[in-house]
């Protein structure tokens, strides 16, 4: 029985989840959960069943629904250890994990599509400063990564040596939702050359959003 | 050599980790990074030499700098595995770390200091319109959360079973944040229970902010 994801093309969690399961090779196919048509089908009460915080993705495992990108992919880890998605040391895991967490918990919070609503509908936030705000975070925390890679002897064509770890499959989604909303990207060179080094691989443009069935 | 915890008494995520290094009776102490005073320590260079991203934690365990609370006690988990603070099968581990991930990716990033500031100062928002925003994402993220831990056949004194894990590690920080910022959480019975179970062990309650040196 093939793994199933919940997902939506667009979703960053989602893309993270899928670059695992294709990193992996697994055998897996999608179920779209719209995220806008017909106010959100993740408020709907079949989704919110399997997923009571109303967030994409979920992953199907026989009769087990798994929730949270990072929890899932942890989970991928430990049940299909090759390829690792995490280097073997302590130290070494805990600094794929930092970076991963950088974007996860410091910057795609913060502009994702729920809170960019929120700011134009509840706060009534200008097109213009809710701009500033996405390109705010991004700049903040992109530094901060961009510091850590270059400073890092770990780093190599990746974030953590010569073969995608968990700090990639986070960046990536991250760099292409930044692309989206026309961030200027220059001064993090070595955020850059990771992101092309990873999309030259297979797992990384199928796992694309434009590559979904529910690309738009 | 003890740790040495970089952190701030009032972070939710320096409490994180305070607790984990207490539940595992670790020799640690603490250096405060006051994130308000002088323009905030986090912004310095001593700081940033150590934590590139300006935020707290860091854990320094030797000559080795960990950042991400999360990535900090994944590591104190892997080296240090008595008492174990996640469960020992996938499926199980993988539904603790959502818990914990439901808090740091989908609530705790929304409300803390420097998000506040950047309503307040940046956008110009309300005091009245700030606690709102503040209440709104603690409300939709523990509806969640309550749903999962009330329906679990796993959930027991504790978010897993009859030992703190990582799940009631991140959900009593924000417990206490939520309660300064004077959220109503009477909706959360089941959030409620566990943390007072969680806040009648002695590692939570030496891990506490207002237990901290540097509590003001």
């Amino acid at each position: 029985m093939p793994l199933k994801l919940f997902g939506y093309f667009r979703s960053s969690a989602a893309y993270r989840v899928r670059i695992a399961l294709e990193l992996k090779s697994l055998d897996w196919h999608s179920e779209s959960i719209h995220l806008t048509k017909d106010g959100g089908m993740q408020f709907g009460s079949p989704y919110q069943s399997i997923n009571p915080s109303s967030l994409v993705p979920t992953l199907q495992d026989h009769d087990t629904y798994l929730t949270q990108s990072l929890a899932i992919i942890e989970y991928l880890e430990e049940k299909y250890r090759k390829p690792a998605l995490l280097p073997r040391d302590p130290i070494s895991r805990s600094w794929v994990r930092s970076i991963a967490l950088s974007i996860a918990c410091d910057v795609h919070p913060l502009n994702n599509l729920r809170v960019l609503k929120y700011l134009k509908n509840t706060l009534e936030v200008s097109d213009s400063a809710r701009s500033d705000w996405y390109a705010h975070w991004i700049s903040k925390t992109f530094a901060g990564i961009e510091t850590m890679l270059a400073q890092q002897p770990y780093t190599g064509s990746f974030c953590y040596g010569d073969k995608p770890t968990l700090a990639d499959i986070c960046l990536v989604p991250q760099i292409f939702n930044a692309n989206r909303f026309e961030c200027d990207l220059t001064s993090f060179p070595t955020i850059l050359r990771i992101n092309n080094n990873c999309m030259a691989l297979k797992a990384f443009q199928a796992a694309h959003p434009t590559n979904q069935p529910d690309s738009e």
